[in-house]
C-alpha cells in the first residue's frame, strides 16, 4: 500500500482552509488549493474537494467545538468569486477505486453530519453562506448546514448534477436532506435532482432549496444579520476557555498502532485487528476546573480522539483487516469515576457536553464501520459505563465466564477477579445511535420493560452467567472453551465474504426508527455503492469514467 | 427477448402448489415440481423456488382472498417429508443476469407483504408449518408469516445461509424481519445469518426465530390449534359468497398490451410506454350485491387486476422502457361514484374491503417499480380519488393548463373541458404507502396543515393552475408547449443511466417515516443489489457462481 493516509491536522497544516474567529461568530473559508490534492491526478479547480480537503473540514469543526467555546455560530463560505463549491472532484472520483470512493463518501458524509449536530448538540449553528455556484458535493455541504443563504446575482445556482453529467447519485445526503430535512416536494426534487444547470436563487428559495436570497449588494450584511441572530439563539453551556487539542502521540509500525491510552496490534495473516482501550491509569481529578488543566491529556478526551483516529486510519489504510476484536483493560471503577464527573455537568459546562458529544460521534462512526466487530470481555477488563457501550455497539459480544486456569506469571501482580461488565446511566441515553436510540434499547427492541430491569443495574458488576442471562452478550464460554472459541468465530468471519458482511451488518445494526442520518448510511449509500458498481457510472464508457473527456456516457438501457 | 413471463395463472394450472380449503381455514402446500422450472438449467430439489413457483403463490393468496371470503387463517407447508423450503434455487440464481436477479427478488419481496397484509388487512392471517428445513428464502418465507410452528424432530433447522455459502444477502426481507419484525436481538440475528447449518428447534424457540415447537406426534394438531385460534380472532368482514377471478383479457402485440380497462403503447425507440386507464364505461351499480353479480367485470376489481398484471408484465418483459407516462381517460364523476360504492361499505364487505387493499398494493408495487413515472393529465382525463392516486404516486405531475387549441376531429363529439384533477377522501389515508402515509402527505412531510386544507377541496375538480398552486402537479404547461415539454421531459429522462434513475427515485418516493416493508425495499434490497453485483458473489469465482461445484469461492479480501 502507498503511505498511508492521515486524518489529523491542524489550521497551521491547512491548504485549502481559513478559520476565522471573531466573538461569538467563526468563518470557514473554502479556498481550495488547486495543486493540493491529496493524491496526484486531478486539480482541484473551483473549490471542488477530496478527501484531503475534508479533512480539514474535519479538523475545523472539531476545534471550533474545543477550542473555541465561545463561538455560537458558523459561516461556512468561499474565498473564490462566483463559485462556493463544486462539489466532489471528479477526476478524483473517476480515477478511484470502487473501496476508495465508498470510503471517502463514508468519511464526508460523517463529517457533514458533524456539521449538523455542531448546531443541535453543541450550540454551534452553521450558516452556509452560497456566494456563487453550489454544484453537487458543495450544494450537499450548503445542505447540512442550518440555514442557506444565497446569492442572487442572476448566475449562481445551487444544483446536483451527479445523475445528468456523471450517473452517479449525490451521494452525500443530497437527496435524503432536501426531502427528509428540508421538507422538499419529491417531485421538485427530482427535477433538482436532474437537471444540471441546477436553480437560480428565486425558484431556489421558492422551492425550499435555500432559506433566504439577497442581491450582491446586501449578501454581506444579510448573512451577518443572520449569523448573529443564531449566536443569539445559541444555548451553548458556558464554563471556562478553550482546549488546546494538540498533536496525537501515535506510533507507527508494521504490526499496529500505539497512542497512549489505546493500542491496536494487527494480525496479518489472520484478516485481525485486537483494538485495546485502556482506563485511566490514575482516578478522575476532583473538579472540572481540575481536568481542563490535563487539557488534552484530560483521559476522557484523550482516548476518544484516539480512537476516533484509530477508526479513521483502520478503516482507510487496513482494508484487509475484516474483522477488529474490541478488548478493553484497566480498572472500571475508575472509568466511571471520569463518567460521573462529566455527567455531572451535563448542559452546564460546555466541555462535559463536548466530550460526551465527540465519545457518541465516535461510537457513530463505529456503527457505521464495515467491519465485523467482536468484543472479547476477560478478567482484567473494563467495560463499563462509556466503555460497555463499545461492547454494545459491536455485532457479537463474547465474555469469559469463571477464571482462567492457568499460573500467574511471575510479577503479574494480583491476578484479576472474573471479567465483568458494567452498566452505568451512559448506557441509557447518552450516547444515543444516529437511529436514536440507545444502544440497550436497539439491541432489546421489542422488549422496553427489559431495558428498564437493566436500569436497574446500573453501577453493579455484572458476571459471565449473568450477563448472558440478560442478554447482554452472545457467548460466555469457560477458560477451556475461550481460545478455541474466539479463534474459530475469527476464522469463520474471516471465510465470509467482506461484501456479504458489510451488507449483512448494515442492516442488522440498525432494527428500529429511521432518521436522515440511517437513510444515508443505509438507504442512500447503499444505492450509491450499487450505482458505482454500474458499468454505466464506472465502466470503460461510463458516465463518471468519460466526464471531461468530451465524450457522454454510453448507458445499458435495460432497468435493474 | 425470450418468450414474455405471465404473472397470471389459476390452480387448474399450478404445478408446484396444492390448495386446499376446509372453512374457515386454507392450506397452501408447496411441493415444487422438480422438472418444473420455469426456465431451463435447473431442478427444483427440496422445494427450492424459482419465479415459476412465486407466481402460484401470489395467485393462491390472492384468490383465498377473493374465491374463498370464508377463510380466516391459512397453513403454509410442504408436501415434503423433512424439508420446508429450501429457498430461492441457487442455480437459477447463479444464471440469472443482475436485472432478473433484481426483478426476481422485487416480486418475492411483494408477494412476502401480501402474505403479511392478509392478516392486518384482511383478516386471513397466515401459519408457518415448518415441518422440516427451512433454509434462506424457506425460512424467510415463514419470517413472512403472522405465526411460525417448527417441528422438532432433532433435525429440522431454520436457517438463513445465503452469507456464508452464497456470500450475497437473505434477501426476501430475512435481515428486515429478524430484527425489526421479530425483534431478534441483533447479535444473534448475526450468529443465525452466518451459520450456514442453522439453528434447531429449542434455540430456535428460545432465539424468538419461531413463535412455538412441537414433537411429530403433536405437529398436525397444534398447527391445527393454532389456526382456529387464529381464525377466531379473525376480524375478515362478512359479506357474499366469492369472487370467480376469471382469466384476464389481454391482449399482446408488439406495439403494447390492451386489456377491457386499460392499454399500453410502446415507443421503443424513445424507451417509453404510455399506459392508460380507462374510467367505467357505465355509472356504479347500485349497490354491492349489484356489483357482485358483476364478479371479476366489477370495474374497480377489474381495473385493478389489469393495472396489477401490467405493471408485472412490464418490469419483467419490457426492461427497455424506463419511463412509463401515466394518463386516464374517462368521467371523473363515474371514478368517484364506484369508489363512494366501496367506501361505504369499509370495514363491513369484505368485497369492498379487499378491492381497496389491492388497489392500495398495486399502487405500493408502482412506488417501488424501478421506472420513471410521469403523470400526465390532460382534457378528457379522470384522474379523481383512486386514480388521482395513480397520479401521485409518480415522480412528476404535467398537467395541461388550458384548453387545446387545434380543430375537433369530425364526429369526436363534444369537446371536452379543460383538465381536473380531483381528490376525494381515497386520497387521505386509504391507500397509504409502504411507510405508513398516504401520497399527499409524504408529498407534503413538512406541512400537515396544508394537508388539511387540501382535504377541503374534496369532491371539487381543481384546474391546472390552481394545481400548479397548490403544489398538486410539478409542471402546468400551456396548450403551446405542452407537447414540446412532455418531450423534452422524456427525452431528457430517456438520456439518463438508468441505474442512477432507480437509485434517485427509490430515495426521494420515501420521505419520512420507514417501517419494515421500505427497509426491505430501500436498505435491504439496495444492500443485496450491490453484493449480487460484486465480484466475491457474482464474478467467475464468486461463491454464488461456483455453488454445487465443489469449489469454494474466492474472495477479495477487503473491506468497502
Amino acid at each position: 500500500m502507498a503511505s498511508p493516509i492521515r486524518f489529523d491536522t491542524d489550521p497551521s497544516r491547512y491548504r485549502h482552509l481559513r478559520l476565522e474567529i471573531d466573538g461569538e461568530i467563526a468563518r470557514i473559508v473554502i479556498e481550495a488549493d488547486e495543486q493540493g490534492g491529496i493524491a496526484p491526478g486531478y486539480e482541484l479547480k473551483l473549490n471542488s474537494y477530496d478527501l484531503g480537503v475534508d479533512i480539514e473540514l474535519h479538523d475545523a469543526i472539531q476545534r471550533l467545538r474545543f477550542c473555541h467555546p465561545q463561538v455560537r455560530a458558523v459561516v461556512l463560505t468561499s474565498g473564490l468569486d462566483k463559485v462556493f463549491c463544486a462539489g466532489a472532484n471528479i477526476r478524483m472520483l473517476a480515477q478511484a477505486g470502487h473501496a476508495q470512493k465508498v470510503n471517502f463518501c463514508k468519511f464526508t458524509n460523517e463529517t457533514r453530519n458533524a456539521i449538523e449536530e455542531a448546531g443541535t448538540d453543541s450550540g454551534q449553528a452553521y450558516l452556509a453562506a452560497v456566494n456563487g455556484n453550489a454544484a453537487g458535493g458543495g450544494y450537499e455541504l450548503a445542505l447540512a448546514c442550518d440555514e442557506i443563504i444565497m446569492i442572487d446575482d442572476g448566475s449562481a445556482a445551487v444544483s446536483l448534477p451527479e445523475v445528468p453529467l456523471l450517473a452517479v447519485l449525490p451521494g452525500t445526503g443530497g437527496l435524503t436532506r432536501l426531502v427528509d430535512k428540508r421538507k422538499v416536494r419529491k417531485d421538485l426534487a427530482d427535477v433538482v435532482a436532474t437537471r444540471s444547470e441546477g436553480v437560480r436563487a428565486k425558484t431556489a428559495v421558492d422551492w425550499g432549496l435555500v432559506d433566504a436570497i439577497a442581491p450582491p449588494s446586501k449578501f454581506g450584511q444579510a448573512v451577518l444579520d443572520r449569523a448573529r441572530a443564531a449566536a443569539a439563539r445559541s444555548r451553548r453551556a458556558p464554563g471556562g476557555p478553550g482546549i488546546e487539542l494538540t498533536p496525537l502521540d501515535r506510533e507507527v509500525r508494521d504490526e499496529g498502532l500505539r497512542y497512549p491510552n489505546v493500542t491496536a496490534a494487527f494480525d496479518r495473516a489472520a484478516g485481525l485487528v485486537t483494538i485495546t482501550v485502556h482506563a485511566p491509569p490514575a482516578g478522575a481529578p476532583a473538579s472540572l476546573a481540575a481536568a481542563r488543566e490535563q487539557g488534552a491529556g484530560f483521559w476522557p478526551l484523550a482516548v476518544t480522539r484516539e480512537l476516533d483516529d484509530l477508526i479513521l486510519w483502520l478503516r482507510t489504510n487496513e482494508t484487509e483487516l475484516g474483522t477488529w476484536l474490541i478488548k478493553t483493560s484497566g480498572d472500571a471503577a475508575t472509568v466511571l469515576g471520569y463518567e460521573r464527573l462529566l455527567a455531572g455537568a451535563a448542559g452546564r459546562d460546555w466541555l462535559a457536553d463536548e466530550i460526551r458529544h465527540f465519545a457518541k460521534r465516535t461510537l457513530r462512526r463505529l456503527d457505521v464501520t464495515s467491519r465485523s466487530l467482536f468484543a472479547l470481555i476477560e478478567p482484567g477488563s473494563c467495560f463499563a459505563g462509556p466503555l460497555a457501550e463499545l461492547a454494545l455497539a459491536c455485532d457479537r459480544q463474547f465474555m469469559l465466564n469463571g477464571l482462567p486456569d492457568g499460573e500467574l506469571a511471575p510479577g503479574a501482580g494480583q491476578a484479576p477477579g472474573p471479567a465483568t461488565l458494567t452498566l452505568s446511566a451512559a448506557n441509557f441515553g447518552a450516547f444515543p445511535m444516529s437511529n436514536g436510540l440507545s444502544r440497550l434499547a436497539s439491541r432489546f427492541p421489542g422488549d422496553p420493560g427489559h431495558v428498564a430491569k437493566l436500569e436497574q443495574l446500573t453501577g453493579r458488576p455484572v458476571e459471565a452467567e449473568e450477563a448472558l442471562g440478560l442478554g447482554l452478550v452472545t457467548f460466555a464460554p469457560d477458560d477451556l472453551d475461550w481460545e478455541d472459541e474466539i479463534r474459530i468465530a475469527c476464522e469463520e468471519r474471516a471465510s465470509l465474504s467482506p461484501d456479504a458482511l458489510t451488507g449483512m451488518e448494515a442492516n442488522l445494526r440498525f432494527a428500529g426508527p429511521e432518521t436522515p442520518q440511517t437513510k444515508i448510511f443505509g438507504r442512500l449509500t447503499a444505492w450509491q455503492n450499487w450505482v458505482f458498481t454500474r458499468p454505466n457510472a464506472s465502466g470503460p464508457e461510463g458516465a463518471l469514467r468519460r466526464y471531461g473527456t468530451g465524450q457522454a456516457g454510453v448507458f445499458d438501457r435495460n432497468r435493474a
